[in-house]
């Protein structure tokens, strides 16, 4: 411990370094910055945090983020929602994502992860049961692999066409190809592949 | 308010908005790593937060941060270190940047800032007086002035020369130079001509 900082100062600093990719320089200049604020700045922060998991549940269907009185995701329950089309998806922020475009009506199923051996996170680690079931349950029509254009997101859409193959559900998967906006040029190469293997008919 | 997201996590993502240099994205990260680790690194932070303000006091005599226990700061009465050299800095850490050298063997003066007309900051902001008055007291010798190699760091230690100007003090000021392992080459032009003037004689 340094003497020439106040306990209750380091251990704010040791608190912030533990937030993800916050080493220790950063963690001291936000708990500097806490310092000289007022007070409410610091209550504001530590009640939103303590209060963060009480205040948080899992939809028991789609796995999404919910309000603890809620019984189900409102994005399931909505009745403008098509239940027979699902987009999956790793994680609940990635729903928020998806929702921004405007552009989806269906509903949602967070896996809770990507398979990932060295993470230890294997298939039974992901949520792929209660899609099974929620296909059988909501007659989904067609399962959108939303996952991330990663090795992990790639491996987790190879098992989930797997597990599914039996069913007679259409599985697409979200398309990869150029971002909008960006030059051919400083496209890189599997991307570049990948926009040409899923090449569009104009006419 | 995005209905997709609980009111629980969004909240707490726009307390983490308001540290510095943290925009919605990182927030978003911070909070979500919160959600996923088990509730007591919430709590762990939730109180080191709550704790901060009430944890820490000022020392009247150097402004360093002390703990609420102390009357003074240890680095002001430990009787090894020098009373009559008194390095001059603008915020509490950089006393720590200072004591991590370990070869400074004299005691502190927190200005509280640096001049800064932008922000408001104009001498009275500063401890300028209770510096003049402790220079009077300690009988001190020398003043290092510690500031930045900023504009307000410059100019604040031109304040403090004229203010301190009619007392028999010596003034000193941090060498600029080359950093230790920078080549010559990538120097930039103010650095280099601020090491041709402050250059050492070897023979």
């Amino acid at each position: 411990m340094n003497p020439i900082i106040p306990k209750a100062l380091s251990s704010l600093i040791e608190a912030f370094a533990k937030l993800p990719g916050v080493g220790s320089r950063t963690a001291e200049r936000y708990a500097y910055y806490i310092l000289k604020s007022e007070p409410q700045k610091a209550d504001q922060l530590s009640e939103a945090l303590s209060g963060l998991h009480s205040g948080i549940a899992i939809c028991p269907k789609t796995f999404a983020l919910i309000e603890p009185g809620q019984e189900l995701s409102p994005l399931y329950t909505d009745p403008k929602r098509d239940k027979t089309i699902v987009a999956v998806v790793a994680e609940p922020f990635d729903i928020v994502a998806l929702e921004k475009t405007n552009s989806y009506r269906g509903t949602y199923h967070v896996l809770g992860g990507l398979l990932s051996p060295i993470d230890g996170i294997g298939p039974e680690q992901l949520r792929i049961k209660e899609l099974v079931d929620r296909v059988d349950e909501d007659k989904v029509k067609e399962l959108i692999l939303a996952t991330n254009a990663s090795v992990e997101g790639e491996s987790t859409a190879l098992l989930l066409t797997q597990q599914l193959g039996a069913r007679k559900v259409k599985v697409t998967r979200l398309a990869r190809g150029l971002p909008v906006g960006v030059d051919l040029e400083y496209a890189d190469l599997i991307t570049l592949t990948r926009a040409l293997e899923g090449r569009q008919a104009l006419l």
